[in-house]
């Protein structure tokens, strides 16, 4: 814990050792080059498999206990199922009662549902999570009391960390609402189908032990296997996998509210008076109230023009799966089908292809889908005035937030944050963000309901839109707008305890989060 | 060339020493277990990388040099074009013209249309192939021409080693019918659709550069990526990548041999006797005359029987689509397809299901598809009394063939090889094959046009059959009967020189090939 510190290239203090594992600091965008070769996990002969592809075992605990479950293992899991998860929770509820203990969790992402790992964290079966730590979990972290710290990545950051070997797991559960004996698995069937389990990949290819838990087992061949049974060791059939309600978050809608209808409206406009929205584009939108707005604006747009944008990336919803049933977008690139139209689209079209973080966002690969992508539409907690934002951590500073995609698709031609000027009357942008998550470089525009501030490294942004008759402002002046209603941020304190690191996407730390002082 | 020669399990003489490198020797059936990792190519950024997803080169040319082409490099190409193939020669007469020499070049199979490559082995460009040697490349070898020594592997043989890093693939050139400018392809799409791309999916994902070629470039994104453009470093788009003519051999006909019918129609009849064609079985069956026949047998019982199988395996032709398409075949997993009808068909049906060496062959996997198939029915140049068999070797001692997925398929539940009793008056029966491919306990039934025998080691086989009034004989019996007509075999010449190593699916060298004396 008391690593020595070193400024990295973003001027920020960074531990060299995290978990006791050395770190490389952030060296800037596109500097950090790795070395040595990409991970293999032990050879295995079929010879030790059955032959007739039946892997079935009794149940999760036999197929741990068969995958060698033991003391500081890493033990991964994914976030398809979103707040519904059923599976995490009993991994390491069956780690208590076998009395292994130092475990650490490497999820693709945490949710509330999360929140009883805390008691495992407490009693020693888990010493540290490397991963999102969403809300309670976030907490727990955020005031000093998980043993380990904990490591922040992006999706694509996940699988170049897997990738690379910087993290190798031990054993993968992989919750999969369809399968076979043999461990072809998709998400798309099923009572609990989540749509794909792209973020299970990774896990499927390196992990040292593959087990496939699900509740809806077919036939072998199980068609599309979108894990392929030839990384798997054993297949658990259960029961429930998951909650359904809560897997699709079902209750994401357009923004009601005037001030983001605005933002979003706002967006759409400065997208179209850049010349962005042209026939053959490309957008990332997500699933916030304001996102889907804005994706609705584009939609008014390019109906309006009679133009069709060549793909859209990112979590689909039954907006985005109306335009392109529409014909109004050529291919939804889908990385996380955020509702039920999301996941009958998938399953229904070719063209709604379901992707991965390997595809879409892994930074030491040979190109990612990220940067082709023209205009992204993202959020932030806070932005400051050299648009570095952030997305894991409030003003309070407290850990709340995963990083998820964000920081892969800042890698998008045009990156825009639309963000409300102040939230509960704190004010968004800041002289310094609390954590840095997103280097401003990447960051080129903001979009605020009281004016839109570029960057001023986009000078062609800045000349395409001058004329506009936008409100468009520097961030200095949107900043003093908010202060003179709000006052400036209060800074939260913070003690020297390293909690937790933020990873850039290529493994270096960009910055730390320290125990909040209470 | 004069390496040690060591007995291995099967009581063959095998070289411990093959191009210099060490052998393990074939240790028998299920017994080698792989030490160490699956092989990782070097970790490469996105930062060098072209941000806008486009990786066109000027021509192959400009990738071989991009990639770093020199001296004693492997070079690998995948064989779904079959005889239409126009990329192999092209690149090693580029190869030849920048006055690189040893390479090697590692196909996934050789044809006809390779004979070119010849000029190469003997100008020194090429020093030895490591896959089939068909046709004239393996006269060439037979001869003891090349410089090297040919490694001969089965399809899944060939994953196998990659993925092992037995061999490490320096740049692999994918011929793809239908790429966009990210390297995204398939083998379903354009006017050279071959249907899949499976034999390429080892390159793709383990060599240190690969380089797509294409004649037919599309928007991005391609959709299926059967290969997926982030192992992509380089695409190549030409006017020509392979004659479609000959990318399928769309002569593959039922035979019209009276022997050869009466074969097939004795196979199907004894499936049948032996209880193995029932409701929701399995069958892989091959692209030749005999095995199309069978093909049509099976499918006659099944709807006379009104039952279904649940899988086919194997390459897809026009009579497999048909009985898929009537509902008789629930899915086929196909791992090449044979003409455009199984080209047609794997592009509109989502139970037509495009496969690898990964998923169907690999024996260094966690199980594998082969294992799981009910009926098999293969060829062979010999059979011998143990049941042993050969399709490399014809008893003349020449290297005619490659392995394919022979191998790899011998673990099916039940192997039959319907073979004719003597082919030009050479009988097929024989004391010891020339070259052990496929050891006799895994080969179940010999069906011939005077008899069937059956492997001692299946008394299931023996015992459901034995009232079924079938002309079930002992091999003794058969091979008595062809050397009455034809004599016994006459076996060839060889010089000690050995000029290939034939591997068993676990990397072991199950036997060699020497020179032929002449």
């Amino acid at each position: 814990m008391s690593a020595e510190m070193i400024k990295n290239a973003a001027n920020r203090w960074v531990a060299t050792e995290i978990n006791g594992k050395k770190q490389a600091p952030f060296q800037g965008v596109g500097k950090y080059r790795p070395s040595g070769r990409k991970y293999g996990p032990p050879l295995v002969s079929c010879a030790d498999f059955p032959s007739n592809g039946d892997k079935r075992v009794a149940d999760l605990r036999e197929a741990l206990i068969r995958s060698g479950l033991r003391d500081g293992m890493t033990i991964s899991t994914h976030h398809h199922f979103r707040d519904g998860d059923l599976i995490a929770n009993e991994i390491f509820d069956i780690a208590a009662e076998l009395g292994v203990k130092d475990l650490i969790w490497f999820p693709s992402a945490s949710f509330s549902c999360h929140a009883p790992i805390i008691k495992h964290l407490e009693s020693g079966v888990i010493h540290h999570i490397e991963g999102s730590m969403n809300g309670p979990l976030g907490r727990f972290t955020s005031e000093g009391n998980m043993r380990g710290q904990g490591v922040l990545r992006s999706h694509g950051g996940r699988y170049q960390a897997v990738q690379d070997g910087e993290v190798v797991i031990d054993i993968a559960v992989i919750a999969a609402p369809t399968s076979d004996f043999f461990g072809n698995a998709n998400g798309v069937e099923g009572p609990s189908a989540c749509g794909l389990l792209g973020f299970a990949l990774a896990d499927a290819q390196f992990a040292h032990k593959v087990i496939v838990a699900t509740d809806n087992l077919v036939p072998f061949p199980c068609i599309p296997w979108q894990i392929q049974g030839n990384y798997v060791d054993y297949v658990v059939v259960k029961d429930k996998i998951g909650i359904p309600e809560k897997i699709v978050s079902g209750t994401t809608q357009i923004t009601k509210s005037p001030d983001r209808l605005y933002m979003a409206e706002l967006t759409a406009k400065f997208c179209d008076a850049a010349g962005l929205i042209r026939e053959g584009f490309s957008f990332q939108a997500g699933a916030g109230g304001t996102s889907l707005s804005i994706g609705n604006f584009f939609t008014d747009i390019m109906r309006q023009r009679k133009i069709k944008a060549a793909f859209a990336r990112g979590g689909s919803n039954k907006y985005l799966v109306e335009a392109f049933e529409e014909g109004l977008i050529g291919t939804i690139l889908d990385g996380q089908t955020f509702d039920l139209d999301g996941v009958r689209s998938m399953r229904e079209n070719i063209r709604h292809q379901d992707t991965s973080p390997f595809t879409s966002y892994n930074y030491h690969g040979k190109g990612n889908f990220a940067s082709m992508v023209d205009i992204v539409i993202l959020g932030a907690t806070e932005v400051d005035l050299n648009f570095n934002a952030n997305v894991v951590t409030h003003s309070d500073g407290y850990l709340l937030h995963g990083i998820g995609g964000w920081q892969n698709t800042l890698f998008g031609k045009t990156v825009i944050l639309p963000v409300p000027l102040f939230r509960d009357r704190i004010p968004v942008i800041v002289d310094d963000v609390t954590t840095l998550v997103g280097p401003g470089e990447l960051i080129d525009v903001i979009v605020t309901e009281r004016g839109i501030a570029i960057n001023p490294l986009r000078e062609d942004l800045i000349e395409a839109t001058k004329k506009s008759g936008l409100p468009i402002k520097s961030i200095e002046q949107l900043q003093a707008e908010a202060e003179a209603i709000c006052g400036k941020a209060q800074k939260p304190s913070f003690t020297d305890k390293v909690v937790a690191a933020v990873k850039w996407v290529d493994g270096t730390v960009i910055d730390v989060v320290r125990q909040v002082e209470i």
